[in-house]
């Protein structure tokens, strides 16, 4: 059975009469056809007795054919009203449907007074969000196999990367020449935009990769990933430029400790929160809890924002499948950051990387 | 009276007693802290007679005070529940907030449920969409610059992918040289993913950059932009490698004249649907209609989907400050595609490009 006739079955079992499906992931992930609508309109619409059907902006239908997509599609050009074709084709299905599916966490609310709209006697109220976030849950082996792929390209940027440090050099350019190199062979697309922080300004976890130079004496933190075939990669690593002082030191020595140990507690049976905490409290005990301020990690795959969340408060119990980071971070403002972090897989007895750049403290120069 | 002001003005106006704004990109325009928070909370709340504050993931609160934000910031670790937080801030300002406002067009289905269940007697009917776009759509002279700025970038990115071209490089390896080249130059981020197509790869206008490569006796298009300071440049060109056949020669002509026809007409007092139409005739009374299969242009500034659309059925009268894309383009399956665009401004008389590579047909080889 597909993904997608799973999604059918899904639909039948919870007496729904369409599922009216709009996350552009989500559609990525049950049709191969992999786009940014934007602000068009692009749906894909399940029915419990019928084969489902794509509606797309006009511009994309040959590019949908062109992925073998076996059932309807339908297009609109841009001064057509998207939801008056929407309507026709599903009423030619089920004239009168009342129970809908919808991606509540994907889908907006003037969208959503869109569908009302047409179809005012509707009941609207069933998410699907939990269901399909389920069924991305667990990863097959293709799909491990391509994430497998997009962290060997990602280990390729950290060489790249690291060859490409000295001191005078600014941030921007070491990510310039990493990106770069990647492109040469083929791999186009990052999965997020490289970051490469030095110094302090490693203390702000989610900055932006800016002109500053490393003036040596200093960490300097990667944090990146590439797209391979619609799945991604994303690895940090932390290394140091000349000589570091005893509190540089010892935050990244804390901070590997918590995630080589998260790493290995990582295994079938142990929850979310429970992972957490692992490497939380290494970091408490060693002072810098206060310096911790994000999740120990977030499932990925074909996104950077997919299930499970490994944080305080997720009793989600980990199976074989599940993919996630495992990146504890240490940032004291003003001083330096530091973040380590591997993206896993869930196997039987434990759990294997996607990436694999030593994590021991490297020294450049 | 800053653009932040006008929008308290708002909600005054209309009698809200808060706006909870929603859209990272409406955040950005009104603070200045610009961030996609992907899956965690970000909002803006506004109110007619505080000062307003923002919401945030813990980890983008230093980001947002180093913008030298001088309002309130709050900000939520990931195992925290953010709607519990943002409620009770609001109760400190207006224990009983009744009439709010929200951006419907961004606000998600299960947001608006986690704000209904914090305030469940309040109306949320009241849809400030519109009212951001009318403040965002007339253009600052500080934006046009800004403008300006990205739109030099994109020119110097066609003059590096123009001499990049030549028999036998595949579209990867050109947009990785061009993009490789504005890195150097520390500007770092595309304004959308650059797209080079040859030959008839080029009649998918929403293809990918692949792995093909320039055969000659073709036509290659390059679509592209590049963000400064926040603000985007998306400009088009059409070249040539080799030698064209008479149909090639024939879209292309067809294309640039409907281009500089529609770029003539564009001026205060015209309606966005007259302007689609001047480029649409061209085209349609050369036989190539049913090949233009996308609006003539779109809205852009900080994002290249803001309004207006210039699209048949949108009377929108242009007004100076308006800021749009004007790109014809003809899409023959199996043969070839022709897009030629350049974004514009308009001004008192007429309009301005922000892009000014040469639109007369360019021969490589």
């Amino acid at each position: 059975m597909t993904q997608l006739e799973k999604v059918q079955q899904t639909v039948a079992d919870l007496n729904l009469d369409v599922a009216y499906l709009s996350d552009p992931m989500t559609i990525n992930y049950l049709t191969g056809f992999g786009s940014d609508p934007i602000e068009r309109v692009l749906a894909l619409l399940v029915f419990p007795d019928h084969d489902p059907f794509i509606f797309a902006p006009a511009l994309e239908v040959e590019a949908i054919k062109d992925t073998g997509w076996k059932y309807p599609v339908y297009g609109y050009l841009d001064h057509e009203k998207p939801f008056d074709i929407i309507t026709t084709q599903i009423k030619k299905r089920n004239p009168n449907p009342k129970n809908w599916g919808i991606e509540q966490s994907q889908l907006t609310v003037d969208r959503l007074h869109s569908l009302t709209d047409q179809f005012p006697k509707a009941d609207f109220s069933r998410d699907l969000t939990p269901n399909i976030q389920q069924l991305r849950l667990i990863k097959t082996e293709d799909e491990i196999k391509k994430l497998d792929e997009a962290g060997k390209w990602a280990d390729f940027a950290f060489k790249v990367g690291f060859e490409a440090v000295k001191v005078g050099q600014s941030e921007q350019q070491i990510a310039a020449t990493l990106e770069y190199a990647l492109k040469q062979h083929g791999i186009m697309q990052m999965s997020f935009e490289t970051l490469v922080q030095a110094g302090a300004h490693a203390a702000e976890p989610h900055g932006a990769t800016s002109v500053n130079k490393v003036n040596g004496d200093e960490l300097v933190l990667f944090d990146l990933g590439t797209v391979y075939e619609g799945y991604i990669s994303d690895a940090s690593r932390t290394i140091a430029v000349g000589k570091l002082n005893e509190k540089q030191q010892d935050i990244y020595n804390v901070c590997l400790e918590a995630q080589l140990t998260a790493q290995a507690a990582a295994k079938p049976g142990i929850t979310a929160a429970q992972l957490d905490k692992v490497a939380r409290d290494i970091i408490d005990k060693a002072g810098y809890g206060e310096y911790f301020i994000h999740r120990l990690g977030h499932g990925m795959g074909m996104s950077e924002h997919e299930f499970p969340s490994i944080m305080e408060g997720n009793d989600l119990v980990l199976e074989p499948g599940m993919c996630f980071s495992i990146e504890p971070g240490i940032y004291i403002p003003g001083v330096a950051g530091v973040r380590i972090e591997d993206c896993v897989h869930i196997t039987d007895n434990g759990c294997l990387p996607f990436t694999h750049t030593s994590k021991d403290l490297t020294f450049i120069g």
